[in-house]
Formats: structure tokens, C-alpha cells, sequence
């Protein structure tokens, strides 16, 4: 599955790269609000603290594996 | 995939670019309800320096790249 | 597409109508908890210039146009 | 289609109709958790006029609008 | 439809089974979490007089239905 | 269906272990923000008492549970 460097792709070969894929769409949302890399370490020192953002974060994620998981037909073989 | 500038269309070619309307969609439905551009540009100053509502914009993106998506067959060829 | 006025339809020729009709839902579900129109345009005063309330709108709104897109086979051809 | 009375059926005639079966599906999980009808009365009261309330009840509903609306094959005919 | 008592399953008779299916699958969501009976009881206490607290259970009993409904092919006939 | 101890699967023999999946996404989405154990622990004290944080975890494990059940066709036979 060749693909170029840095190019989104929401396939992967195993549940837990899919995983990754999810993550990254979650930064990449974030980051596309808030472009500023030094606001953006700083936010993160916050909020990586704060329970009600780390769930919060994980539920970005979650929605974004439905998405990689349903694209990849749930690695199902 | 000609289309008239300016219009809605889901379909794109690249994960990418779905993304990119996505973040059009979640950005529409802020408008739509407050289409004041001075009172926007003012809350956007605020809210990009917010974990909780950078967090909160993340996963309004994501549920719109899940309809996207969809919509493109998760660009699996 | 000939249907009564007023009478509530998912299927719409583009996915721009789609959004409205995603639009026309959220607040659909707003009056029927609130129906009373000068306590919803007070607190409509409020939420348009609350970031926080502006991204749940747009985020319900999402979850709306899920619905009408999918309904629509996502406008596909 | 003949149902018995105050039996739950996901399956309406129209758009409008499973609307308020979303709506009533959300009321239920509220009812559920709190099944004090005084309590509740006082509870709706108070949402009733809180921005976030509102738009998060507009949400559950969205949901089950969701639900609903593929129950029924959006009412594509 | 035979089963082990306490055994979980999706598959359900009716709409309304589901949804009882749904209320149980989010509150073992609550106990895996805080799985100490006395806390939960002392907390159920306190939210379930919360507006938010009792909009945000109906939202989890929500998406819960989904899959119970989708499990059981919405029960369509 | 053997598997190397620690990968990730979404396939599972039942409802129970699919839930059980659902919770291991659910906090791999908060240990991949905060891998820090200690804060982790401290966090998970807080949230572990608080039936807001408590209702969000259940909400996110809600999600991940509808990609694993529709991963095992929802274990319906």
C-alpha cells in the first residue's frame, strides 16, 4: 500500500495502526482551529491534566475510529 | 468533477481534501447560526486559546468526516 | 419533488439544501423542548455569542446532516 | 399500522412522525433516570430556559432522529 | 430466544426490550468506571437532579439504542 | 481465534468481551494524550467520583461499542 509521505490515508493493515490514523485526525482537528504550534503546547500541558479534556479527547478519537474502522471493513480478515 | 465555485459538493478525491470540507461544514454550521462576521472573528480569538472548545471544534470535524467519508467510500481505491 | 409546505422532507436536490434542512432539524428539536418564542429569541441573543454554544449548535447540526445526507445516498450523482 | 396503545414502534408514516418518536426516545432516557414526575417538572422548568440545556436536548434527540429516520429508510417513498 | 440469566445480549423481542438494553448497556458503562456500589448510589443521588446530568445519561442511552436497534434490524417486522 | 497477547482485535466471541474491547479503546484514547501513569492514576481518582466525568466515560465507551458490535455483525448468531 505505497503511498507518499505525510498523504492521509485511512487504511491501514491492523486494528491498532487504524488506531493511530484515528489520533491523528483528532490533532489534525484541533490543529486546523488553533495553527499556532507554542499555544498549542501550551494548551496541551493544560488540558493533558484535566480529566474532563482527556475524556473529551478520547471521545474525538472514538468517532474518528468508527471512521477508520468502517473504512478498513473492521480488519475483519 | 467540474463544479460551480462555491459549491456544497461531499465527494473529493483524496482523504485530504475531505477533511478540508469537513472543517467547511463544522465552520458552516457556526455561521448559520451566528452570521455576524465582527462577532465571529472576536469569539474565534477566544476560543482558539480554549482547550475544551479547540476539543469540542475537533469533534464537530469528526462527525462530518464521517458523513464525508461515507460519502466518498472512504476513498478506498 | 412536489411535497405540501411546511411539511418535513430528508430528500433535497443538493447536499447545500441538505444542510438547511440539517439546520431546520436542530432548531426543530430547540422549540419542541422550548416552544415559547420570546424566551427562545432572549436565549438566542445569548447562546449566538456564546463560543462554547455555537460549536454544540454546529455540532448537532452534524449529527443532523448525517442523517439527511445518508438519506440522500449523499448526493452521489 | 395498527399498534397496541403506548406501545414503542420505531416505524411512522412520515418525517414529522418520527421526529416525535425522537423526541419521546429522548424523554424516556430522561424519564429512566429519574422517574419522579414532581422532580422532573422542576428540572424541565429550569432547562427549559438554559441555553445549553436546550441545545444539548436537541442533541439526544438528533440521535435518535438518526435511529429513527434509518428505521424507516429515511421514508424514501 | 434462550440465554444464560445475566448473560448479555442485543438481540431483543421489541423496541421497548431494546431500550431497556440500552439503559443497562450505559450504566455498565458507569460501573466498570466507579464500580464501588456506595459511591454510585451517593452519586446517582446527586446527578439525577441535575438537568445536565440526567440530558447527558439520555444522550449515552442514545447512541446505546443505535446499536441495539441497528442489532435488531429495527425490529421492522 | 488466536491472537499475540496485547494486539488489538474488535472481533470477539460475545457481547460481554465486545463491551470489554469497548473500555480498552475507551482509555487508550486518554493514555495516548496523558501516558503519564502517575497522573493517570491521580486523574482517574477525581474523575472516578464526579458523575460528570463518569457519564462522559460511559458516553465514549458507548461509541467504541458501536464500532465493535458492528465489527462482530452484533453477535447475532
Amino acid at each position: 500500500m505505497a503511498k507518499k509521505k505525510d498523504e492521509l490515508s485511512l487504511i491501514t493493515d491492523t486494528p491498532e495502526e487504524g488506531f493511530e490514523v484515528a489520533v491523528q485526525l483528532a490533532r489534525k482537528g484541533v490543529t486546523t482551529t488553533q495553527p499556532d504550534k507554542d499555544v498549542l503546547f501550551m494548551l496541551r500541558d493544560v488540558y493533558s491534566k484535566d480529566p474532563d479534556a482527556l475524556i473529551a479527547s478520547s471521545h474525538v478519537i472514538a468517532v474518528h475510529y468508527q471512521t477508520v474502522a468502517e473504512a478498513n471493513n473492521y480488519w475483519r480478515e
